[in-house]
């Protein structure tokens, strides 16, 4: 179990010796839970977010708004972004970032597809919402260069978070913070 | 020593002890110090930032553009702005937020100071940086609306910080970032 994320030897000694003392058929549950969670979830053809049908819950939904693409690096974003429940639009999930470090060029993510989507259907705005790094802009802005001829292209704000305060905020922060200002309404 | 910020009992005590064992001469150098900083460091007429002087080194400063002013509400914000190395306007420290709870209301602040700046001399833009909380943005709307009919008034950007991972945001951060979204150049 040392190698699930977040855990190391200490927890790993500490969930076998758990899983030891519990009954079998508990034991059993959990094994078989972990092998249908495999065999069930995969990820929906439209978005690419987790899905246990072909096509996921949110692309399903009639009640979210088509012409809006939010483009996220991972299913975990999706999932943040549902929590603020500001967002009535569609998802696409690129299964990460561009990284020629590691490997990862536009071939490797769900960019083909994103493009397909796109360019088929009228995309009213497509929204960036890519964690700021090197490689977050790296992708952030080939996605805005392929996807600029055919429809309006945003990416999220960057700047001082909620509760956050001036004098604690990192340069680079403060930086983005200052250009990206706008007018008072 | 306890009433000074960050000092804890513990604290108090280390120091307390620490500066008894010093020799004569460096404890007097350090109390002239605090009796000269004290007597020394006052608010610059202008645009109320600490100053040894009557107007400010940042106020006098040629090299300034004159016609940009970003308000603040204390002067280690002012601090942290200039780390950035990115504006080059002038500033107004307001010397805290509009806080009824605190009984501090628009005239505890140097507003009308501010009012006074901005009506008599020509100010291209207004650029608003207070931390975000209820405070901060009464006090941001306040001197918005005060402000709007002399000049250009604009407030700083709130979103992910930089080498913020989106689902470690907050949902209001995140909700700020999603509405401040803009377009990709």
């Amino acid at each position: 179990m040392q190698h699930l994320p977040g855990v190391g030897p200490k927890t790993a000694q500490r969930l076998a010796l758990h899983i030891i003392k519990r009954p079998d058929e508990d034991v059993q549950a959990l094994a078989q839970a972990l092998l249908d969670a495999k065999q069930q979830v995969g990820f929906c053809q439209v978005c690419f977010h987790l899905s246990a049908e072909p096509v996921c819950e949110i692309c399903r939904n009639p009640q979210r708004d088509p012409d809006t693409i939010c483009v996220v690096s991972d299913s975990r974003d999706v999932i943040a972004l549902e929590k603020t429940r500001e967002y009535k639009g569609k998802y696409h999930v690129l299964g990460g970032v561009i990284s020629p470090m590691d490997g990862v060029g536009p071939e490797q993510l769900t960019i083909q597809p994103l493009v397909r989507r796109v360019s088929q259907q009228k995309i009213k705005e497509l929204i960036i919402a890519i964690s700021p790094s090197i490689e977050g802009e790296t992708t952030t802005l080939y996605i805005g260069q392929l996807l600029k001829p055919f429809t309006r292209v945003t990416r999220i704000a960057f700047g001082l978070p909620m509760g956050g305060e001036l004098e604690y905020a990192d340069e680079i922060t403060l930086a983005r913070a200052l250009e990206g200002r706008r007018e008072l309404d």
